[in-house]
């Protein structure tokens, strides 16, 4: 099985860090294809540069996805998600979206630890987006901008243990989703601090990813999701241009 | 891996049913361990034969799941569920929040088709008890009792596939989540006939199961689903008073 | 009037506590049946214990409803609230169930008391359950075991003011309700330290069973609160077993 | 024990037909005292009536609520019930509330049956209000003015009656409210025909201000239903300008 | 353009400030008739004050929005707006109302401030009667009864902005409305010390209202909002009841 | 005054349509200046569309935007709202957002009337969106494509009305809202036939911008509506780059 994860963020160390979740998190036998955005901001962190973003995935997926068989989207506002799974003939899985679903089947509510508060309203509608605001027990944000470089965090994790320490004990969350592209891997290291369950968004994206592909659904026919047919863009990308013509 | 099928209903023709649509939908290498509940309905479908079952998932959970890696509750009103992922060190899948959550990340709301006008509030009950109300695009109910017989379903199929499309027409619904145990296996053979994804609880539930042993995640060791511990139940089976003395 | 207050915990001291409020919340002339668990945990206090709890209310209702006019549940979770109600020709009241509804006739939103941050979030589900999130003010939680003693409680009695009087200075509670099977009877005695009403959710279940008895509505025949009937369960009580196949 | 019962719509015939359902609905010993707006619409059937009427129901708690034990807002909009419920020291309920909170606790979802389309979104707001809005199964509404009329109704009657079944078999109600201060006794007439709990409101509202006097619940010494003192109104019955002035 | 400033209270400072305001905010052209109640709370502050001042509303704009081109309700629980609304050919705007959804329009999730814990509630019931309640993000209140005195007011100013700040910091508000009537300029004065949007009621509400003047939309001529007509009150002002049965 | 009218369609004909509307709206001395998106769909009608419209619309403002006091969305999903909110300096309105904002304004629920079932579900995201799914009586879909052409429309016109009305009689919509960009200016034309008000998007959208420039609130220094300040983006416009450098 082969899974194209996508990192609409034109930064290749993102890029870097959730390929090598994904191999890490992925089946014996998934092959991980990582690309990185052509155009738009270094680290996506406002709306304007999600907006921008939203394009990026369309235009990295027309490319890439031919012969992949899912998609995971990774940038932690699942930007692109709903495009891309409306036009490709194959499951698209958002890493925001993944994490929380998964952390549904824990039971109980979420607790979700975000980057920046600046986007924390992002994070908001995003899983009002979903439907699942009922599910959420809160939300911490931390600031660090460690996580963007190389080597040891040790200060980025004792914030991120005492963030989930903190939404256990004060909001009763029942399990903790770390968001973020660049946190795929941490959960993981920090699990061992953690009373309750730590999930890596990453981890579960390519995991659903994997098990859509087993269950073999169709593409619908019909429906917000169906295959857009016999579309005329302009000014975009052959790749995209020819995806918009030919699907369906 | 080894994943226990909980059937709380006493009626065997059901745990073969859904046994056997575990086995075809699970990953090679799983051995799937199909149990029927020893006391209380032949096809739970009250509200008070529910309440019995609650107690016969305990109870076979405690007999049945030391030596298994997951567990999936194959009743579609997901009996005993929150007791058991409570209870249990493994994880604990009901087959109805499998369809559901699996079905959100399709993408849109969902149509959800359940068996008996009488027992439709407890499918409304149990979506809004997972927050997914809002995912919801409609309800529709069939009165056959067809399934429980070995044969063709013709007039069943007929039915199934005429209140999917209706779902699909009238509420909008982008999937289809197929409820009732023995409807295992009976997506596959319709979906050609469905313009959208339509989903088996079944197979679900034993993917989600799998997928949640390969996250690797720990069990809680607070909040309301860490094990219970040191307390003394009465008049209850000796695998029901052991777990309960040991779990934690 | 008889009332039957059952108990699913298969702890004496507890009947014993909402046995006497019971009565003395009574019209006079109601007689109060106090019954006890005869299986599963001394105290539920986990979900999995109250799902043993679900079971040992039907048969607890099975044997002792006979005769009696309606029946109140007297564990805080509502244990087997919606069984019982199906199955009984009577009015069936939950005791969280009837505290949370009668508050609402006070006017504004609710302070909720509970004990044990275990179980707070099975507190969660049952208002939720109820359609009463939105009227809801706040929670509190205490961790004392004190109540399930004999004798004076001041240092628990002190808490207990203590969260009444936050719940109305940070969140604006109007009213306070009580949970627990063992705080029967503690509000009237707390009630000159808190500015706003106290209710005792034992005292609210026998009252609103009696106004349920007076007003003298039929058993529904139709939907999910009908009686189920003619129904061959295995391996349970005699008594269940007769009233699944008598009942309807 | 002696309740208050208000009707701000200034027509004699309904306070008539309140009173005597109240009479017919009350415990033995329960006086009945049933006073007629003075100023205002005939039948409250605009948002600008019931606007006058809030101020209506004020001025006669005001005069009559001296010596009763508890009100009964007797509107079927709940006119007044807020601002009543704050100025007197004694309970005060909503005919609507009362059945609706009333129906709560049979389980289940209610569907709902009103006169007048003009006016049902006052009852959508009125439900929502009290934060009810997920309990509702359904609305109903009837044009007919007849129940104003003395005499028998047997067109209206199988009217209802099949609103009420239809409520039942399309949209799952589970007990049925009729809302109107006019329909006070008729449930009881029109019970036998419909397969579930047929709620009169105006029996609920006098049985529930009974039972709320029974719990001897103190008036809130804070918040918004604290009574207001020493406040100072100009141009207003003497009577509410010394309810205003000594309340507190 | 002419545009009736309705003030149920019945003190003409609180009308003398948001006639100031409102005709500060208003556009060149625009006339300002501003109005006080003749009778009821002199600063309606309590549940039962509001309830007459929906009746004080109504005879202020029977008798005065003749010749008016829209009505602005200038008491911050926008009291009698459904009714004005109902009864009025021209739009009719509720100050509260106004600045809610005109902040919906700057994105994000609003703050607001409000004076007096005890009316909190009403606050609170009013957003989300307006279905805004998942557009707060957080209440403030402040005590001081300063507003109503002329002069500086620095202490206050103070605390309005610590407010302000608090909501954007802790809550994550990216408004802020700040709530009452006398506040009506205040936010002007304010704004260079709060970094987001300040919101005057009083203007939005001005200016919403000829906003809807120049869209020149129709009465409604059916629903909850169509004029009523032909109706007979009783003991009301003579421009009361020729308004009932006249419009329409 | 100029607005600038954002349509990230690449269909010259609906700026046309939008443009006339928005002028024909606007106050005298408003300056409206349309344009049209230069890459992308014809006409937005799918997800991916409007991912990719999602940056158009960033391109659009960053170009155009200069020298204009606000911004109005001209494509009905509001596409790219968001983003461009948080980048510019002036206020940025959604046609579909001011729409429906507006007509909360008229008291009631809402009914909307969308082009095209495949894209129904993005209408409802969008309204969620805003947290006024509260709002919303019901939807109707048309599939006419008559909009596009030049000429009469009166076919469309009957199915327009006939929608309304519909809306108004079995959902109870107190207004109606006619979304689509290329329907502006009909709602003039057929309100004579709706009985209840018939929102223009468009219109409501310019005098929306109006309203938010008169009333002067500065823009947010903090929050995800600060504009990103010192942000390096690659391969996009000129423009583009410059106003996320330059932002704050």
């Amino acid at each position: 099985m082969r899974i194209l994860v996508v990192n609409a963020n034109t930064s290749e160390i993102v890029t870097e860090k959730v390929g090598a979740q994904a191999r890490a998190s992925a089946a014996p036998g998934t092959e991980i294809v990582a690309v990185t955005g052509r155009f738009g901001g270094r680290v996506i962190g406002s709306r304007a540069e999600h907006a921008i973003g939203e394009h990026s995935t369309i235009a990295l997926v027309s490319e890439h996805a031919p012969g992949c068989d899912a998609v995971v989207i990774a940038v932690s506002y699942d930007t692109g998600l709903r495009g891309a799974r409306e036009l490709l003939p194959v499951p698209v899985v958002g890493m925001t979206e993944a994490g929380l679903l998964t952390a549904c089947m824990l039971g109980g509510r979420i607790g979700v630890i975000t980057f920046g508060r600046r986007v924390l309203p992002l994070y908001h509608e995003l899983a009002a987006s979903y439907g699942l605001a009922a599910r959420i027990a809160g939300w911490r944000v931390l600031e660090s901008a460690a996580a963007y470089q190389r080597g040891a965090h040790d200060e980025l994790d004792r914030e991120l243990v005492a963030s989930a320490l903190d939404l256990v004990e004060r909001d009763g969350a029942e399990t903790i989703v770390l968001t973020g592209a660049v946190m795929a891997g941490v959960p993981m290291r920090l699990q061992k601090d953690v009373p309750v369950p730590l999930i890596d968004c990453m981890a579960c994206a390519v995991r659903q990813a994997e098990l859509l592909v087993h269950l073999g659904l169709p593409k619908p026919r019909t429906g917000s999701y169906a295959a857009p047919s016999g579309r005329e863009l302009i000014n975009v990308d052959a790749a995209v241009a020819a995806r918009f013509a030919a699907a369906g």
